[in-house]
């Protein structure tokens, strides 16, 4: 199934609409994983073999302006430069406009602010077509429902279909062939003293992306074929520490499924091995503070940074352990919202 | 089933026959395995999940006075310095003479002399273990097979029933309870182009005892499951392999057999990382070397230290871009044996 007929079936009637405004903004956050998303069933729709649950960046994320332009081509600006469209984002972000064109002569400007870096395992991608996709939604005036802009999200970027709420988000992974049942649920909990802390190694982009690395993973580790079962055991086991506010089932759950998903990678050929060698010395340092009693986690995506998880109360010493470190509250922050 | 009951098993009418000699030597070289040795099916007796396959390290490993003593203890010597028989590896040594014991008054004394750094997993217990039951052998004439005296071996530690050959070695996993069907096996095949390049990042014990860390694996690691499959694969790869000399298709086999045992560690709880910040960097400097078309793997094991796998016209170049390697040949430096 393509994209395409994804996109014409939530439309219905309004597929091919004319836009309704001629710019439109929106903001999403970024967001990050506790249980991991990583293999798909279906590449072309970005559908996963697991569900998963993250938690959103609050103030960190991008902040999308949509508006037409008389140009013969799509104008793409990230964070004041302009992007090569013959850039691997830039065909990537064309060929999802594609999508949305209601004519061939129809083209798009863009502006795309994102205030974490880009490729790094922070999920500026999710942040960025969750943004677009609130944009496009504003711009055409569809009025489509979470659910379906989350599905749209999830055309352009998988982990962009939980980047449309503050808070814990669910995506589940669905069954259908067509991902119509496969999008992003907010959980009503909130949690106002969980915190997050960015431990930025470098801002480099990675040199294997998310998407290579994940289908390496799926077709080459020997050890996927446990991952789906460990998922299904962490997601469960997460939104019962959430629903009892239980940190450190929450902390133990989350760091334990980021090093499983990393142990998958590990185990591909070639292998794939995201963290540097300051990732292991900040890993030992927190595996040492653990030790001494302070209930610290941390969970690492496709990059080498990794995000450390503790509650308010311990800010000031986890700022104090790591003077670099940015933390967010994702309960507290929303004010970009 | 008890460690005693195996040694009287195999000793049959030997068993509690007085020593034959008043003294005896033996040497044993260590081994790296090349497919890994990670879980037990039995705690007491050393008695694997799967087979694993080694190649002995030549004059690396231990040389073993044995004696009797007319002291009411038994009195151990390593690397010239007398061992406190209260220390872990002094408790495991005197329960291991215990199962030797003629009559509860005779002890022995050992002088074991290693020249490779110890519990840094450079498998020292190995060879340890390895030519203790060869002097034990000769002490008491028992003139015991091979297969058995690598039976007698595994007692003492799980991989040292692969150190009584030199060259490639197959540990048998068996499939008895009482693991006389589980035991080392010379694999023919000679390869003298072969060499082992030892990369030591620190000579310090690990934090972790390899029997510790197998264990945890074992019973938590959501991915083990999946392991056993993986070592069937990569044995019988391994050992055609070896067969046809084909150098690309033995190195690819045992660096993934060794990053997919450390993941099945990572996805322990809690974690098990030997790796140092060091280690890191040295995995990536041999992959950056890989795709400049160099033919160069490693394997690791319950250590931070990194085993590169090379041909000998490659030794110079090794040397070269790894200053501090000690370079191993297999097949030609067995002068102690």
């Amino acid at each position: 199934m393509k994209k395409s007929d994804i996109v014409r079936t939530l439309l219905k009637n309004r597929y091919r609409h004319a836009p309704l405004h001629s710019s439109a903004t929106a903001y999403a956050p970024s967001n990050i994983a506790l249980c991991k998303y990583w293999g798909k069933r279906d590449q072309e729709l970005n559908l996963p073999v697991t569900s998963s649950l993250s938690i959103s960046l609050a103030n960190k994320g991008s902040f999308t302006e949509l508006s037409l332009t008389q140009n013969p081509n799509d104008v793409v600006f990230v964070n004041g430069q302009q992007l090569d469209l013959n850039s691997s984002f830039g065909k990537r972000l064309q060929a999802y406009f594609d999508l949305f064109r209601v004519k061939s002569s129809l083209f798009f400007e863009t502006n795309i602010k994102t205030n974490i870096p880009i490729g790094a395992g922070l999920a500026s991608s999710a942040c960025g077509f969750a943004s677009m996709v609130m944009a496009l939604n504003a711009l055409f005036g569809w009025e489509l429902k979470e659910n379906e802009l989350s599905i749209l999200a999830r055309l352009g970027s998988g982990s962009a279909s939980r980047s449309l709420w503050h808070g814990f988000v669910e995506w589940r992974a669905g069954e259908q062939s067509d991902g119509l049942d496969s999008f992003g649920e907010l959980i009503a909990d909130t949690w106002p003293e969980f915190c997050v802390g960015l431990l930025i190694i470098t801002e480099a982009e990675k040199e294997i992306s998310s998407r290579v690395a994940m289908q390496r993973t799926v077709t080459t580790s020997p050890l996927y074929s446990a991952w789906p079962l460990k998922v299904k055991n962490d997601l469960s086991t997460l939104k019962r520490a959430i629903g009892s506010k239980d940190f450190r089932l929450l902390g133990e759950t989350a760091e334990s499924n980021a090093l499983t998903m990393h142990a998958t990678m590990l185990s591909a050929w070639p292998p794939v091995f995201y963290a540097l060698p300051e990732t292991i010395t900040l890993m030992k340092k927190i595996w040492a503070l653990r030790e001494q009693g302070f209930m610290l986690f941390f969970t690492q995506d496709a990059g080498p940074n990794l995000k450390l998880l503790f509650l308010e109360k311990d800010a000031e010493a986890v700022q104090r352990e790591f003077p670099h470190v940015d933390i967010i509250k994702p309960f507290k922050q929303t004010s970009k919202e």
